[in-house]
């Protein structure tokens, strides 16, 4: 039979890095660079286990159906975790979603239809192209550096493609793992103010910090009035991924819209794992978990960048992250890091080439390293391996 | 702000029953046999909280990320459950959803562009036609009666409208509650060859039997060559709703595709609910469990409809349902159901009026009562004063 599909699905990308996926899956007792997870050793299985017994011990009407909007406990405790990073956010004007993917899915279903623009950084994360791509939207990139989108670029696309929202992830991005400076945060917003254009504020990260004197002041802590600005985060790094769980927030009428349009959608998230949630914050301090997890995450980032410091930093070079889960390097011109990556693969350990997360103008001589995932043990011996190729790639 | 939405938000309806919530909400002590859930008290707690005890004692993998499909050994014990209702599918063909609800979205979201036309039966299940709304579709209703659509009618509007799908409740639906014939279910499928059109099964109340005895094939079964039938059912109503756990069958093509927009949806479904579920299946007799639900929602069923006995057959009648979750009653010609409805709340009983559930020519003087949700004795409290109602109309 010949189906006859919807025609977002003919513009519909799958995950551009399925290509190299298979080129990993192929090799042999490889150390892989090239995930996204958190590190399994670190997850507080115990404190969830107990979680879910206080879920159990509440009641059978636990596991009725809940609210669309998410369990009314966990909405609240999510806006006291917020309120320590200066977001206020009342319970209503907060939505749980799966993850922080379906935030920005159902940010794009109410925004975007065929031909709309959104404007991004590039490089940018894979799964939010995804979601705009599914709705048949026109991604256009905004020049930038380390600290963020040029504010110049920034107007001049603004002016010319009168986007329905800027996509950013200014606290440790992924790729490459940046961080905007407060002076580029707050430029981005008044653009936004002066077009009267919505920015989606991704912050999965944001809780895995390395320098805790350091504050980055979310967007949506800048936007007073509380109009143009949509955060989302997750705990899927800062708790468990399997529980599936994230939120979005900013201004009340787009909640709503977006609490409606969740409906019918898939009527709710697990509410057993929200409620699990909600006694996890309750009786567990997750906020030392999560010094715990920058303090572990860091020194795992400082053993990979100890070997990359035994290259020649004229063909080799990145930022040392402040957090976050990825280390972003540049390697020399000429490389092409998909090639690269085979002879990588033979050697025993993966990374992800850069090239993929760009929207245009991609640099084929960039890579993305993950250091959750992996083991300290596991970077050290992964790492020997990487440094031997590159080291090879140098002398070539 | 002025924000600017999606073309699609715009043609958005929320949920038609919104205001007869309000009317019930309004009242006092009022038992409501308005909504759609199952009984808290059948829940099997008890064995889904070792089943969550099973995911923690398995190791601390089991809260990683998980496959985007849904689980393996999950839907390998689905192909199994299947196969007792003869359908036959396997683990590849299978996508597990958060709820049917999700299944039907995604089905919406990858065949339905603006003004794509989907044939339903009427009256019909509401959240799907709000997913169908959401992509902008319309809507075209089939004429049927008690046994399903007319065949005739059916085969008009195929021609008449070249739909995308036809979708379908045959077994217990919602709201009516009606079982399709055997003949029928042949000859949709047969139509649905002749104009190759894709069937969108809902089966969310199959398992809810009150005549084991009879055997009602799902139209999956009867598409041997698994090309015309999307076949999506849930763990809501057998297991419990808060774990949010449905799946969707069919044509591996199309399972393919559902796979790659789920993974722009929300990546992936709760993979601790799945991996619960899973040992559900494996250490709990499901099977058993969905027959006690049966004998005992027969017995809310017969002690609601005991009540309804007591009337003037003239102007209360219904058809004695063979399973599922409603009860479908037609009141006199002249009855208003929206307004009897504010009658009952003030006697402290209330039901949903059936208008909303119609996609067009809405029956004002039908009601859904749902039977599950209440205990028995809560019924017969509840049903007293709405014969007491009713009695009051017939005299007027």
């Amino acid at each position: 039979m010949d189906y006859r599909f919807a025609d977002r699905v003919k513009q519909f990308k799958t995950s551009a890095i399925s290509e190299t996926t298979e080129i990993i899956r192929r090799g042999k007792n490889v150390i892989s660079f090239a995930g996204g997870f958190p590190n399994n050793q670190y997850f507080p299985d115990e404190a969830l286990q107990r979680a879910f017994e206080q879920v159990f011990a509440s009641g059978s009407g636990a596991l009725q159906y809940g609210m669309i909007q998410g369990y009314l406990p966990l909405r609240e405790a999510i806006g006291v975790k917020m309120s320590k990073n200066e977001i206020a956010s009342k319970p209503e004007d907060i939505l749980v979603t799966t993850g922080s993917q379906q935030a920005i899915d159902l940010v794009s279903r109410i925004m975007l239809s065929a031909g709309d623009v959104v404007l991004t950084e590039n490089p940018t994360f894979l799964a939010a192209l995804q979601a705009f791509s599914s709705y048949e939207a026109k991604v256009v990139p905004v020049e930038g550096d380390q600290d963020g989108m040029f504010p110049e670029d920034l107007e001049e696309k603004l002016q010319r493609y009168k986007p329905k929202f800027i996509y950013v992830v200014p606290t440790f991005s992924n790729p490459d793992g940046k961080v905007w400076s407060e002076a580029r945060r707050q430029a981005l917003l008044e653009l936004a103010y002066r077009y009267d254009t919505l920015i989606l504020e991704d912050d999965p990260y944001g809780d895995i910090q390395f320098r805790p004197e350091e504050r980055y002041t979310p967007l949506i802590a800048l936007d007073r009035q509380r109009t143009h600005v949509l955060y989302t985060s997750t705990f899927s790094k800062s708790v468990v991924p399997a529980i599936r769980t994230g939120w979005i927030t900013g201004p009340g009428q787009i909640i709503r819209l977006l609490t409606q349009i969740k409906e019918a959608a898939d009527l709710m998230s697990s509410s057993i794992d929200q409620q699990a949630l909600y006694y996890l914050l309750r009786d567990f301090d997750l906020d030392a978990h999560v010094r715990m997890l920058g303090t572990r995450y860091r020194e795992h980032m400082q053993t990979m960048q100890s070997y990359l410091k035994q290259l020649d930093p004229a063909t080799v070079s990145w930022i040392e992250p402040k957090g976050g889960m990825f280390l972003w390097v540049k390697l020399g011109e000429q490389v092409d890091a998909t090639a690269l990556l085979a002879k990588a693969v033979e050697q025993g350990v993966a990374f992800i080439p850069g090239a993929p997360f760009y929207v245009e103008n991609p640099q084929r001589n960039t890579i993305r390293m993950n250091f959750t995932q992996m083991s300290p043990q596991e970077i050290a011996t992964g790492m020997e391996r990487l440094v031997k190729v590159l080291g090879q790639e140098q002398r070539e």
